[in-house]
């Protein structure tokens, strides 16, 4: 049952011409126009929506490399000449969904045009039920990365009260939010991240015992002792390479070392070495590598825990908003230059 | 209180001269002769022991490296000018202690000589209940290596039945059990070793499904490729560096590493680069180093799990016992040339 009238109306969208080596260029995504029929055909069981907010996060690096069996397993790579895969927050303008009416708002996968047909499978999307709060939000601290953070932050590292944490790329959608979790719970916690504005935030914003610009260290491992001087026990993993060679000999006796990203090798063609893993048998260190995918069961909790917060102003959050459509090829090329000051994503429409 | 009668003796010690830099070599190890007097200082809670069988492990060239805060926070560097210290199985002559009396058998830390004067602390020496198994088994299967694999298998790899598992330096003191271990619990194993009697072991005496020679092959993942078709659940690292590398990119989604050792790594002045790490995100794998040091509070339960199996000839053990004290040195520096079949240790007295 449908109930949108029949209109086509043009649909924008960013496509993928081909597989990407190295960092990816603009010209890797070309903006294309083309039309869609804002009513579902009869009898579809799909939910058409508007998008409003689309998502730039770092794991869509890996989702443009060639296809490749390992990166897979956590990420599809995306399919060449048809728009990107990006998760995104929309309004429902046609149902053939019994758990989706017209004006619903949502967020999840969609395609990076104006109007996506979505198919819902498991976890695929989420209905948004609190709109009390920033609606962009729901791209962000209230999404995927929220969930990354919370699920890596409680479930992966086991943090407990007065532990030492460090996390790189510090001031992201992620990285912010762990960083905010610790000082929750009673931790210590120094961020890294690539500019003064963004250090400065940490410190100011976020509430951050402290943090350091990477780009300002010749020697990691020297800035970590100089701020970890008795040794880390959890680091929170968005970077990868050098600065996990510098954190592992820098970790406590039992620490624990969450894999969320590792940024700094998804343009490599060949990944750095890290040489320091003997230091993982030495300090019985755990690392574990997790995808928030594993965990989108615990939504509705980390939901209860974490509106409230929002509510009361304990937890903040930061975002980069584009403006626009055409300026989503720009705003996910940023994040792997470290462009980006806090979340970012793009407005396509404001409703 | 002591009882031994007073009596000098002569006392063969290998001495630890300096700290060694890549390769240990036999100068590295200097014998020598002392006396001591067999019965303890009036008032002394030490135990003197007369020690029958010393134990080469793979561990102990971390011991002989310079002193290094990051090794020593799981084995403390040796002392120059002093006999080796290391795990034996030895004979109470006289004892200050209320928990020992003369004639009782142990096992645990003494120095590479004839006779040693020990004092205990938490865990650092076992009483011999069980003597109707090789009291040798005390240095392997029912010492520390048997403790290790034990720890390391059921608790490190929380092993599911018909999972696949992958063992390398398989043959050695610990890996051989940690094979076997897994048949019983209805896994598939596969090892890997250095020669082809050593695979001939494996896949004969020990069980494994199958196994093969690092040596020969050219391409360790294509290797296991081989072997593990639709990927490996859990690896029990002994070895580091390439193997490493290689076995990352054939893990299963949500993988296990249990690190037992890198023994490919200690004799290198800087450790190999390890690429393949993004393959802990992607495949959300665990990596976890052990120290059975931390589970020697299980050793009870793991004598009465093991004991049953090896009076049944459920479990059996390799060793390669070298004879006569002078063999220690050789002994312990063939182990970094793989020139061990199943654990080494030497005799230097039988009872």
């Amino acid at each position: 049952m449908t109930n949108a009238e029949a209109v086509t109306v043009t649909n924008k969208q960013i496509i993928f011409p081909d597989y990407v080596t190295g960092f990816p260029k603009e010209s890797d995504l070309k903006i294309t126009t083309t039309t869609i029929d804002l009513r579902l055909p009869e009898g579809s069981t799909s939910v058409l929506v508007k998008n409003l907010y689309l998502s730039c996060d770092p794991y869509m690096r890996i989702c443009m490399g060639k296809p490749d069996p390992l990166s897979s397993s956590l990420v599809p790579p995306y399919k060449t000449g048809v728009p990107i895969i990006g998760l995104g927050v929309s309004k429902v303008i046609d149902s053939g969904h019994p758990d989706y009416k017209k004006g619903d708002l949502l967020w999840g996968l969609v395609g990076w045009e104006e109007y996506s047909v979505i198919t819902l499978t498991t976890y695929s999307h989420f209905k948004i039920e609190h709109t009390d709060v920033p609606l962009s939000y729901y791209t962000g601290l209230l999404g995927m990365p929220g969930m990354t953070a919370y699920a890596g932050f409680y479930e992966v590292c086991s943090p407990k009260k007065g532990e030492t944490v460090f996390v790189s790329a510090a001031s992201g959608a992620v990285g912010q939010l762990v960083g905010q979790f610790a000082k929750l719970m009673g931790c210590y916690v120094v961020g890294s991240a690539g500019s003064k504005e963004k250090v400065y935030l940490l410190k100011t914003k976020f509430g951050f015992d402290d943090a350091f610009n990477y780009k300002e260290e010749k020697d990691f491992s020297a800035a970590l002792k100089r701020y970890f001087p008795e040794g880390i026990d959890i680091y929170f993993e968005n970077v990868g390479g050098k600065m996990l060679d510098a954190v592992l000999i820098n970790m406590k006796l039992h620490g624990r070392v969450a894999v969320c990203g590792m940024i700094s090798q998804y343009n490599l063609v060949d990944p750095e070495g890290v040489h320091n893993l003997p230091t993982i048998l030495y300090k019985r260190i755990q690392l574990q590598g997790f995808g928030v995918c594993d965990f989108y069961d615990k939504y509705p909790k980390f939901l209860d825990f974490v509106l409230p917060y929002i509510r009361e102003g304990k937890i903040t959050y930061v975002e980069d908003i584009a403006e626009g459509f055409e300026s989503g090829p720009s705003a996910l090329l940023g994040l792997f230059e470290g462009k980006n000051v806090g979340k970012q994503l793009f407005v396509v429409a404001r409703e």
